[in-house]
């Protein structure tokens, strides 16, 4: 590997971790906007999203210019074809936490629930399997990634609960059904975002580990079925 | 171009688009099986998303030794990482459509609940979006492509209808709240589902346009913000 490509590889790394880190500060924001009822904050997640957006337009740019002028084989190709598929998970991402946002706008404009739900510790979670899963990325660590799957069920765990007290609390008073339907869907924005960064993990094994997980994959194609 | 990769590339449009026809195949079998309440047709749809996993798998690879081999510049190398994207992107429809036939079959062993939604007209919509968004990849449409996108904002409308409706239905009858939940999950799905062909046409754009939308991003990895 030339010098020049392994600077250029490092620069489409810090990217990376930025963009990473613009994310996990949306995430972490637009629940807090939920909880803080704070509409200014939620505002400043929606706005933050076209840096986002843009970073990801970056990232691409990058990695098609090192494909094309570098013509990287092997475990560099594989690394910047990752690379591609982590930015539009992240981009997804961030697409999420404005989600989480916007109804955290609206339900700051409606009467208060009642109701007590673990948002912070599920946000947390979440937000450190998008970290785990960017670090397994970089540091090409196939160890970590895994980790990153296993805890995929935790957070589908914490939905669900979610799920069944916001279906008990309707059922209690018919009156807040509309506002626990949006707590129920910041539960799914939430959850979701834990199946992105196990997006990113599972392609982080497969990078690493090449073709365990194929497994006669090839016929797919060849036998009409 | 070498007749050898251009009956690559061929190799892989067709690899594409016959993934891209078991997505839509199960799109419109997991809606009937929620409409019919029809465990079996669920289950099968179910079963059938290893296919789905297995292509996405195969596709990947033949994108990576395209990428290695022939070492494609210009067009054909954003077509290329435009096919690798837009796999993703069918996989987790393949998915979502999963998700659907996973409701459907615990809504069959409920009682039925007696409100008229129009899962058919919102199905046959994002069912046709998929179906253009990769028409408009294989073929680089960027006018087909631009046309998903818009029609994405009647998926949207008719998802926000099915959610008010189903608010409506939960609070006339509370006894219906955990049945009806699912049901607009189905619709989120689906609106989901129609957010991926979107996405998949954003980048059809973006292939065939180049650099359009592509405005000041280069700023946003160096200048420290």
């Amino acid at each position: 590997m030339t010098k020049r490509f392994e600077e250029e590889l490092a620069e489409l790394k810090k990217c990376t971790l930025k963009m990473g880190n613009l994310v996990e500060i949306a995430i972490s924001k637009s629940i807090k906007a939920l909880l803080d009822r704070d509409v200014k904050l939620a505002e400043e997640v929606i706005g933050a999203d076209d840096d986002i957006n843009h970073i990801e337009i970056v990232i691409d740019e990058k990695c098609l210019d090192l494909l094309a002028l570098r013509q990287p084989v092997a475990i560099d190709l594989r690394f910047i074809a990752a690379i591609m598929k982590m930015n539009g998970e992240l981009e997804r991402i961030g697409d999420l936490a404005v989600n989480i946002a916007e109804r955290a706008k609206y339900l700051a404009t409606q009467p208060e629930l009642k109701i007590s739900l673990d948002f912070t510790r599920m946000m947390e979670f979440t937000q450190k399997m998008v970290r785990e899963s960017l670090d397994a990325l970089v540091n090409k660590d196939a160890k970590l990634a895994r980790k990153v799957c296993l805890e995929d069920d935790v957070v589908d765990d914490l939905n669900r609960q979610m799920f069944l007290e916001l279906i008990e609390h309707m059922k209690e008073d018919p009156e807040t059904i509309e506002r626990s339907t949006h707590l129920m869907l910041v539960s799914r924005h939430l959850e979701r975002i834990a199946d992105q960064a196990t997006n990113i993990a599972e392609d982080v094994v497969y990078m690493v580990e090449g073709k365990i997980i194929k497994h006669h994959a090839e016929d797919y194609c060849t036998i009409p079925r």
